[in-house]
């Protein structure tokens, strides 16, 4: 549940700028903030299941924006490319480092 | 006119997974392969003023989609960046380097 939670949250930072007000409004309270379905439903006087079913057609939208634009793949990607090129800094391995801007160019 | 074709063919590349085929064909034809708005019209049997239409509309969902996603931006802040470190390491600069690296890391 909170390996779902973290790639969700990554997901909507991602993907937020593409979703209703409301979608938005919603995924925040839930996942950011951390209230319960109920709470939510409460402060907005919606049901929990519209509530709720608004939340998992977010999360099924912002999966499919991933499956066509892979923003937080290849966010995760130039992640660990650049976390190694901290290690070949380190190591003074400026072939490696070389390497690697090739690398990253390669992967927009 | 050059500069707004390769815009748009950057903006084409980061986006066309959210058109619809006939969208993505369309643009494909006039934007890639130089087809004209009559040679387009006439191998699809619909009006030049529809695929003119429709190729206008496309351009302006993907420059709609730039202003929320920014990927091109974002791709050409990183190409900079990564030419700025080729510079750097020609010149061992591992401290620019460094920095660099620092960079790269917060533009997500």
């Amino acid at each position: 549940m909170l390996e779902k939670t973290t790639r969700i949250n990554f997901l909507f930072d991602f993907y937020q700028a593409l979703l209703t007000p409301k979608q938005r409004n919603y995924m925040e309270m839930y996942y950011l903030e951390d209230y319960s379905l109920g709470e939510i439903s409460e402060s907005h006087n919606v049901s929990r299941q519209a509530i709720y079913d608004n939340i998992r057609r977010t999360e099924a939208m912002i999966e499919a924006y991933e499956e066509k634009l892979q923003l937080y793949s290849k966010f995760l990607k130039r992640k660990t490319l650049l976390e190694e090129m901290e290690q070949a800094l380190t190591n003074q391995d400026v072939e490696h480092i070389k390497q690697l801007v090739d690398v990253l160019k390669e992967l927009d």
